[in-house]
């Protein structure tokens, strides 16, 4: 096991535990659990697999638990009202502690729920997807959707640490074991040369699952992912660099409506149009943005947008976007493969040429 | 003009402005307003009285607008949404300002909705009864109610500033005046006997609307609160204190349906409550506890709860409140006249023998 930790300010440090075989390791767990009263939230796709699991290290707790239904499209204030009944109909205080059992969408909803019952109660992210594992778990942005945006309703908060057993990820399909990749993949173009060599190498291991080279894969992510939080901890300045691909990505997924695309592969076809909008500017030839599509086709992400989508939606969806100030339009690009730009002002008008050679 | 300070850590500091004529100071408001997109965020009654007032000093901004229905019954996570739909109508980022203008309610859900907006925008307090200008507007405790409890989701979110005009408050009712002058007494009650005796000889004056009695009332409940806040944002510690009289309140406003009780009138009977426990402790005398009814009866609020409550629903709804640990009831209590307890695990015995003798 590898323990990673993720430095901040005011004892909000954390450690991340990477390995096989830790969902049976429950003093992991139990050492960050300080109260009775645990709930479980989790989804229905998880449930069957690894509750009974987790469940089995907290017998000598008060368990509740919540299972949601699976998908980016039930991640609304709606369903986040499902966790606060259960808190509430168990009397849970604020020294309870609520434990995200799943994917991103679990962990974000799991962890802005504990963000505000109460004004805050203690959480642990159990990711069980690679693009969990890797990014969503770590760094303390919680949240729900908003039919006009995603990711709009959240908060910053914590958890008390993250344990991201590799093993979980032998019963996640193809399709989300690619979309956990992209992200993967985003760490070596925004900081991590290297990494994107390597990765490039050893996508086939990748796909295959090869226990070694996941492992390796998920510590890597992590660490690039806790460097850049520790750093910059609420996002004014190069925390910012983590949302390459992810203005255009999030208009995809808002466009298509939620759940039509999973997030990661939102998030590669919005590094393609960040990588051509690049171009535009002379920061990338054209080399660099074939090198790019090229490991998203290799991990098996789609690289082209959705046909139906027009310029003018995605101008409308990325307006709403958090880098954004005073309603202009500010996107992450790449200066170099492997190294991100901070917030961009886009002209708009080279933003349309992106989008009119992509768009519908 | 006064102007009071909250101290406290990391850049969260800011000013209460206390006098007349306030609201037509558009520059106090500006100075603190960074961005060109503002959301007043007010309610039926307020609307019409004050919202063209502040839109004027406002001609220069983007200015949006969101009129909730008036009172507690609203101030849940459904109406709430409507204030994220207006910011993201109107392509609102995340450097916009929400301004809150309105009572407790309107403070409450405005302060929610910039804490979650976006992970965080920037909001100010304009409050509009006497209540929140004394109390709510100022700590950063924002949040809604949930049907099994009130104020159980919510966020700690300090304002850029609070600015309470006391003229508004020559438009609030009589029982709305009252409700506020609850929690004007509980400042006395729990770390400021002059302040009690002060209140004990002037509430005629107040009840008239006096303008100087009303003015330093609010200054000196400000100051007291501003301390409280300042020694203890988070409430780990004496900010509890702040809460007496209100398990029992929020269980009777819980109890009786959100929007029958006014918030002050239900803590000025669970004053009575934990004044009749702190007695039943050998921490109060009759004299004490005739002196508290007293001066809550001199203020025109009820000091009897329902006849319609039980034992029983008291101590199921008092289960969930935010002072509890792992499902234990505390509240707090006074050891003395001007002296709160910090909470108190209460023996539940003791604690039916009070509710006894007041429930139906």
């Amino acid at each position: 096991m590898k323990v990673l930790q993720v430095e901040l300010d005011h004892a909000r440090s954390y450690p991340i535990y990477i390995g096989s075989g830790l969902l049976a390791q429950a003093e992991l767990l139990t050492r960050h659990i300080h109260s009775k009263q645990v709930l479980i939230v989790t989804n229905e796709t998880i449930a069957p697999l690894y509750l009974a699991k987790l469940q089995a290290g907290l017998s000598a707790y008060q368990v509740a638990t919540v299972i949601l239904p699976d998908g980016e499209q039930f991640k609304t204030l709606q369903y986040l009202d499902n966790i606060f009944d259960q808190l509430l109909a168990n009397k849970f205080s604020r020294n309870a502690t609520l434990i995200a059992l799943g994917g991103g969408v679990i962990g974000d909803m799991g962890g802005f729920a504990a963000a505000c019952y109460q004004r805050g109660i203690a959480f642990i992210q159990i990711p069980t997807t690679l693009l969990a594992q890797v990014d969503s778990s770590v760094g303390g942005k919680t949240g729900v959707n908003h039919a006009l945006g995603k990711n709009m309703i959240g908060a910053f908060y914590q958890p008390q640490c993250v344990i991201a057993d590799a093993d979980v990820l032998d019963t996640l399909d193809d399709r989300q074991l690619s979309a956990g990749l992209a992200e993967v993949i985003k760490y070596g173009l925004i900081r991590d040369l290297e990494f994107l060599h390597w990765l490039e190498a050893n996508m086939p291991l990748l796909l295959g699952r090869d226990k070694t080279a996941l492992a390796y894969a998920i510590e890597r992510s992590c660490a690039n992912k806790a460097a850049v939080v520790g750093e910059d901890e609420f996002e004014s300045g190069v925390r910012a660099t983590l949302n390459l691909g992810h203005t255009f990505g999030h208009a995809i997924e808002t466009g298509c409506g939620y759940g039509h695309y999973l997030h990661g592969e939102a998030v590669a076809i919005g590094t393609c149009f960040a990588a051509d909008l690049s171009r535009r500017l002379g920061w990338l030839n054209d080399a660099d943005v074939e090198r790019i599509v090229a490991i998203f086709k290799a991990a098996n992400l789609p690289v082209t947008p959705p046909a139906e989508m027009t310029t003018a939606q995605y101008v409308d969806l990325m307006a709403v976007d958090k880098k954004n100030i005073d309603g202009k339009i500010r996107v992450i690009l790449l200066e170099a493969v492997g190294k991100a730009s901070l917030p961009v002002n886009v002209d708009l008008a080279q933003l349309q040429a992106t989008l009119n050679s992509y768009a519908g």
